[in-house]
């Protein structure tokens, strides 16, 4: 490969003159920027697009940091990001925290080091004033990571609320419902407290069980499902996210329990799973393309400098259509 | 933030000489060293990393090309290549060619550019001599992109074998197979050849059906099993993947037929889709890891300037425990 020495020895010129040329800046006279155009071509060179983007201090990399992009949720999601994060002209860096992996602060310090330009976080692991402290473009999805880093959430409360008016609407008097690790800052644990405080209000009963930190394998989603029926024998309802909604399915459908007909599901996120079953399940959606959408915006927005205008984009949710009210995913 | 410059002129020395401090490169005197990195210390500066790694000549970046991440296989596979990377130094750049999109020759550029170090095609839609004449880093997920670029794939003939077998020996008469589009050079035809071969020597009917180029999303799916069930009302059996198989199955649902009962099913990838039912579908494996594993060995070795050694990296398929031959979906 032909080096920029080279070219500029090709044509008879110093390498500043051919820099200018490559970078579009400063004076050269037109005559010399043909006969370098000419070199360029002649000896095969590729400008080095590293050197280009220090030169611009950019590098047209956003990394998106989820918990595990195998899970669907995140895998729509990240699918979304790419896609909008393309249309800006930035390349997407891919990064999972995975279960004891924490790579969430060499992420920053890449950002710190502008190996990146910004950063959107899926995943929060670390103390808020580490990211407060970056001083740098971040977007937080489902996460508050602090007062200056726009966060963006689906409207959780609405969710958690529709879902327990259908589960008891439906007749439900035991509900159970399944949450992330609640030690966790995040929006989604308002979807949780407004469940159980509609349940709260109309007298029902209703447990809560949680996931471990980090953990969004099926694997625990499967181990999960198995101590839920065990423990709750005679809960008649039940609300979790459309992954863990299928292991607790499967979970029932072991002990002899169908959907429909001895319980009542109401499913959160409304990713392509919540359509695999036959009728399709109750579902909150979480609008996922939006959310990847609004979460480009706000990031490219920092990144070109300007400031974000609110600190945390609600996006609503919409109840799933399905053909009947409640799954009956087995037919008798 | 400090500059290289500040740092050299608050330690009173030159800029080359605290680059080569930075870079541990050439000799420069202990108590100057000392000097520039209290300098460095009391400016709080970082090392521009897009610097260092131009001095190096690498990004530490490898682009990992996916038709779609949000499909389970290929979701497994991004997670585990992520890791995989991850503990070899790398960082994984992410992009789908999704549907109409075709930014394969983007990142050929971009990796001609030297701006990421090697890419993993697990994506094939442009000519194999394109890839050829890059000349650099390229390994190949279940792709033939030419004789000089490794590829790693499971060994699909045996998988096809197996499936055809297992089918014939359920006494299935009637069978349909759905494959991906044979236009596309992949490993991943010769399943498909020796499951029909399979049933030729064995006298048993089977028709082929294949998705359409590029289109690995659920809508496609939906919409291929409708077709399937509508124009072969009387198959007893079916070969397809997790993804497509559980959509067939929630078309013959539809129609009232019941896996175990009315047809037999084999699904390919061994996805934790094939997990969710109950009992579990009879699969043939793919092991996502290792194949995730071998793309990973096989780029770091070229970007250490290696030969790799083979060009065809075979890894074993493994028959899926079910509890079943045949997964009942639905129990009567």
């Amino acid at each position: 490969m032909a080096t920029i020495q080279e070219v500029a020895k090709h044509a008879g010129v110093g390498v500043a003159t051919v820099s200018r040329v490559l970078n579009g800046s400063g004076y050269v006279k037109e005559s010399t920027k043909e006969k370098i155009m000419q070199s360029i071509k002649e000896l095969d060179y590729t400008p080095n697009e590293m050197a280009k983007n220090l030169y611009h201090n950019r590098t047209g990399i956003v990394a998106v940091i989820v918990p595990e992009v195998s899970h669907p949720f995140f895998a729509e999601f990240v699918n979304a990001v790419e896609i909008a994060l393309c249309s800006h002209g930035y390349r997407m860096m891919l990064c999972n925290t995975w279960q004891e992996r924490n790579y969430e602060r060499q992420y920053l310090e890449m950002l710190k080091k502008r190996q990146v330009d910004g950063i959107i976080f899926g995943a929060h692991t670390l103390d808020i004033s580490d990211y407060q402290s970056s001083n740098r473009p971040i977007v937080a999805l489902d996460r508050n990571l602090g007062p200056d880093i726009p966060c963006v959430s689906v409207d959780h409360k609405e969710g958690g609320r529709i879902a327990a008016e259908l589960l008891i609407e439906a007749g439900c008097k035991n509900l159970v419902q399944v949450s992330g690790d609640g030690n966790m800052q995040s929006p989604s644990n308002d979807r949780h407290s407004m469940f159980q405080r509609v349940c709260t209000e109309k007298g029902i009963l209703s447990h809560g069980v949680a996931t471990s930190w980090n953990r969004l394998d099926f694997k625990h989603f499967e181990e999960l499902s198995e101590l839920v029926m065990t423990e709750f024998p005679d809960a008649d309802g039940f609300f979790a996210t459309d992954a863990i909604m299928l292991c607790l399915m499967r979970a029932a459908a072991k002990r002899g329990k169908m959907c429909g007909r001895d319980y009542k599901a109401v499913a959160y996120d409304g990713t392509y799973l919540s359509t695999l079953t036959e009728p399709s399940l109750t579902t909150i959606v979480q609008p996922i393309n939006q959310l990847a959408e609004e979460c480009v915006r706000l990031i490219v927005c920092q990144i070109a400098g300007r400031k974000t205008e609110d600190v945390h984009i609600k996006v609503s949710v919409r109840k799933g259509a399905s053909t009947e009210p409640f799954a009956e995913r087995e037919r008798s």
